[in-house]
């Protein structure tokens, strides 16, 4: 089956990239990872004489000058501000005006997440959250959130994560009842701070969410729970520590690379998970690692296209009744 | 040069060991391991035939007969006044005593920090944590806490963890000028929430403690930072997070498993790190992980006696100036 063509819009500033190479490399790996998608890219001038240089099909991309940046760790009050010709904020309004289903971006989460909510809005004032699929076995997947969008949150806003957790998955994976659960240190009823029971008890209590109790951390990638609910300071953390562990398995060196790479489970492969999408925006908008190397850059996009095909924005207010 | 004789009490009851063959195996291992080590044994009646029937040395330990033991999740106020004759209570009274130097549980964290807050106490009233050795390298390692003794932390805690955890890494490693890190979701100054970034202010601010601001979690095993410091609920999720992607990688099957064996840096294999001291109690208590194996147990007791043979209670009163 043909699949309707998705277009991107690409953020071509932000990431740890020195090159603009990468960046050609990983629009010819997404053109063939996803046959349908286009993608609108914003940049600096060399990257568009990069783009043409290399051969990359000029039938599937299209070139916007955006050579501004936004440094990761800008004032939220000057992101806003500021910057009204930054790659990342016109790749945003791409989105809002319809041009595009979709938008990446590898630049900071702060500046992210602040320019979306102003540029796209937040139906039913949720709290937005990254989320991310969590490999749990060959073609397995959890979701978890929130990443990182925030660092301090309260009880109801972990409830709001699980909610827009859960129209996801049901939207995303076929999934009709979710079970969710809340990252913790423990799944006995009493373990934890006030805040994971609190947050618990608001899921309880929802007869649309279905609650699996508390997921303590070293079951991430068990599959035990559809959807995993956390802070985003604790998120990051946990997915930074799984990377670190992992980042040990996969660099060892000499013969032991070898026995690494044929032991290594195929679905563990890294660069094949990268792509946060932020629910709870109106728009699908994707936050790539900024270290990613060209394939998962390329996996970003694709997650984007499949999120904007699946119609993830408007899915999530019906399945919600949010305005 | 010979060591002198160390004695520990081991709680007999917890974990989450079906029989108490695994005990003797694990006394056994310690005393390879340790030769200067003497152990007594606080546990059911069962336990005391099974070491005598399975010709553990009888100079090597005495037993004393402690069948009771708290459920891990019991109410602070039950375990302080029921619970009179259970053997995680007998160990603690037998270091406070100074019959043993040290001692060592498998049972809850919760009962065990409120009882040996209780019997040994707290100098200077700093806030007890979880420290555990995180392995960097081969025979490298950073010390991390809190992972778990506290679900709730304000950045003052952090502060007393840092300071702690300093004077612990001076006495048992060796390290005149610890470089400590606070555990943060970014490196940049204004990352992370309030609690951390006052957390890395006080610590900057105390002449005797040496700040190396931020570090991320993927770094957690890189040696960057020779103490970590954090909440007990981020510490706990981080490590179980990284132990959950350890798993992964260790329990390949087939011709994968061989791969595994193959390629594990020998530095990482997990039963060599177990046991978190509880820092800040006056004495040695050393918490084995629940659901550790025989050799695991083992390695507990020799992190035991090593604080003990490092007289860490005493030496960190003395480093802090504390009561």
């Amino acid at each position: 089956m043909k699949k309707k063509p998705i277009t991107i819009a690409l953020d071509g500033t932000g990431g740890d990239r020195k090159s603009t190479q990468s960046i050609v490399r990983a629009l010819n790996f997404a053109f063939v990872l996803y046959p349908a998608l286009k993608v609108i890219v914003y940049g600096p001038g060399q990257l568009e004489a990069d783009l043409l240089r290399k051969g990359v099909d000029p039938k599937r991309f299209e070139f916007r000058s955006a050579p501004q940046g936004i440094p990761q760790d800008e004032e939220p009050r000057r992101v806003l501000e500021g910057y009204r010709r930054a790659a990342m904020r016109q790749a945003l309004e791409s989105v809002k005006e319809g041009e595009s289903q979709g938008m990446v971006s590898s630049g900071g989460t702060g500046p992210l997440v602040v320019l979306a909510r102003h540029i796209l809005g937040c139906p039913g004032h949720l709290r937005p959250a990254l989320c991310a699929r969590m490999p749990c076995g060959p073609g397995r997947f959890s979701l978890m959130l929130d990443l990182g969008a925030n660092s301090s949150c309260t009880a109801h806003d972990l409830y709001d994560f699980a909610r827009l957790g859960s129209a996801a998955c049901s939207l995303t994976m076929g999934i009709t009842e979710p079970r969710l659960a809340v990252l913790n240190v423990g799944r006995e009823q009493g373990k934890g701070n006030p805040r994971v029971r609190e947050a618990r008890d608001l899921i309880c209590a929802d007869k649309n969410l279905y609650s699996d109790g508390f997921i303590e951390a070293d079951r991430i990638f068990s599959g035990e729970a559809d959807v995993i609910v956390t802070d985003g300071f604790t998120g990051n953390v946990a997915l930074k520590a799984a990377e670190g562990v992992a980042r040990i398995f996969n660099h060892a060196t000499g013969l032991r690379r070898l026995f690494s790479k044929m032991m290594r489970p195929d679905w563990l492969v890294p660069w094949q998970y990268n792509g946060s999408i932020l629910l709870g925006v109106d728009g699908v908008v994707v936050k790539s690692h900024a270290s990613a190397g060209e394939e998962a850059l390329a996996v970003a996009m694709v997650e984007a296209a499949r999120y904007a095909e699946a119609s993830a924005a408007e899915g999530i207010r019906e399945i919600l009744h949010l305005a």
